[in-house]
């Protein structure tokens, strides 16, 4: 089954059910008006709507042509937003562009912060940034949507709690980590609104994709209509989301909603940094990846961050080649200070 | 005005508008079904329930008799949460106990994690941890909630934005708080579910005690019936609530309904750490302040965390002496495992 939410002019959107080809979809208001009611009440609601999902492949449903642009984040608020950092390897990478060491314990420890969930951005609206001089950043990830999870459950309970998978593109502000890494209380200012593709999916849909905590197909990150990374989501991913899930969950319930993303997908190369797609490897899913390589071999970074008019591109595709979340596309552009977005 | 929401059979609960000496309330189901419905159409709402809360007082409007323990934190979840640290005299004790020097950027810079929102504990339900060794502290807290606010607007504009004003237990795992730091993401499972006052309310029925962006009244916080402090919130608070909120919106939009914290409210005495209430001092609203002063003094800390059974209470009381907001009162218990709380 796939969902969107389509923008209307309430906060939250409308649910949609989506057609598995992403041409069309059906209204389920009269099942559940938005994506966290259904997520609320799930055991109840996802049986309706894979009735609904069922109907439009079948034809017996009527539906409207689905247009990606239309549909905002499938949560475009969300009560919780956590986002691990999976990809050890990248994580290694960092540390060694800046002559740190990685302490052992990160291989067995997953890393994770706490991230905004109050607004997402849609998956085709723009990344509004005030100065370039931020450091703009894509992180190109894997996302879980989880129902209730009890305080303290393993890895095993939490997979059972996946409900959603998608993808989302965590806009990062490279030039203000330093310092807020110096204060010791995490990201906030350098991690501003999140954006996710424009249809979540149960992990059924993904087939032998799907091992349970991982999703083993590339994730096509491009800049600018050229090709940046494909790296696989399910190498090198260190802890899966049911690591993930069970790590939020240490100490409290994590009610339905709650959405766990993988970090930065990297892989490695011979046991090292990967190559990029231009020299025949599967290149990188953000731009701090290529410069922390750029200045380990050479002592400087040499590729810029994004500027203003830039245009990333995040999509992943099933073994057919067909998109299977729709694809997040945003241009990067100067906030001019109006207000809202 | 005065709101608070009783816990029903939904996750959101019922927003109810509670008569000035918390005695008793009326039902407002017909103009919104919870507190977030409201702060998403503040504008419209807010005259609405003021017209209620008008007839509470002066008999016009039916009432139902109030009981603070029927209350769940005024947002049960919410979509963001992010705690400040503005009372930097606490953040300093913290560094010198820890034989650490504080940055001279901590006095013009504030301090913000981003928290959990999706549970929050009801003003009144106990604290459920694993185990004791966690280090189990209370951090009394006002904290605010905002209406919507554009990404870069400034202190004042942000002060406009606070809609209602509360008090919190944003209970802490200092056992867990080193490796967490060291790993440079921030807290996550140090920090579990937080708890607020069974009342929030709108920033005029502070009277005078409202200066617009800091609370001048002192934060009564006890251990098991005992005084620990009693330290003014409008006192040593380095950065008022415009600042937090400006600071959190700095590259992003905070949308309604978000949580803003001040932090642990600590005060000085002649310039240095506070005394115990007990030795005639305004004492202090977390233990682990405690402990630094004691282990600055003497080289090591003596007063233990909570334990299991222990009770905490936090409140807050105009110049009359009546609870401006109830009490949160909880009980620490071991955590059995049994699923969601």
């Amino acid at each position: 089954m796939k969902l969107a939410t389509l923008k209307d002019s309430t906060r939250d959107g409308r649910l949609v059910v989506v057609s598995r080809d992403l041409t069309c979809y059906s209204e389920v208001g009269h099942i559940a008006r938005t994506l966290q009611a259904a997520l609320d009440d799930w055991e109840h609601v996802a049986p309706r709507l894979e009735l609904i999902a069922e109907g439009i492949e079948t034809g017996a449903q009527p539906t409207t042509r689905f247009h990606e642009h239309d549909a905002a984040s499938p949560l475009p608020r969300a009560y919780q937003w956590a986002d691990g950092s999976a990809y050890v390897n990248h994580v290694e990478l960092v540390r060694r562009a800046r002559g740190a060491e990685m302490p052992a314990s990160f291989w067995a420890d997953p890393l994770m912060y706490q991230g905004g969930s109050d607004g997402f951005l849609g998956p085709r609206d723009p990344i509004v940034v005030a100065d370039e001089a931020y450091g703009i950043d894509m992180e190109g990830e894997v996302a879980v949507i989880t129902g209730d999870v009890a305080m303290g459950s393993g890895p095993e309970a939490a997979r059972d709690a996946i409900r959603l998978v998608m993808l989302v593109n965590d806009v990062s502000l490279r030039g203000l980590i330093p310092d807020e890494l110096v204060k010791g209380f995490g990201f906030f200012q350098s991690k501003p609104a999140s954006a996710f593709s424009p249809v979540a999916v149960t992990p059924d849909e993904l087939g032998k994709a799907w091992d349970g905590g991982k999703v083993h197909l590339p994730l096509l990150v491009s800049l600018n209509g050229r090709a940046l990374g494909k790296a696989n989501a399910g190498i090198d991913m260190t802890f899966d989301f049911g690591q993930l899930i069970a790590h939020a969950a240490k100490t409290r319930n994590l009610l339905a909603g709650t959405i766990i993303g993988s970090g930065t997908v990297s892989n490695k190369l011979d046991g090292g940094p990967g190559r990029a797609v231009d020299d025949g490897g599967d290149g990188y899913s953000c731009i701090a990846e290529i410069r922390m390589i750029e200045t380990i071999e050479t002592g400087a970074p040499k590729t810029p961050f994004m500027k203003f008019g830039d245009q990333v591109r995040i999509e992943m595709k099933d073994h057919a080649g067909h998109s299977i979340f729709g694809a997040i596309e945003q241009t990067v552009e100067k906030y001019q200070g109006a207000g809202l977005q």
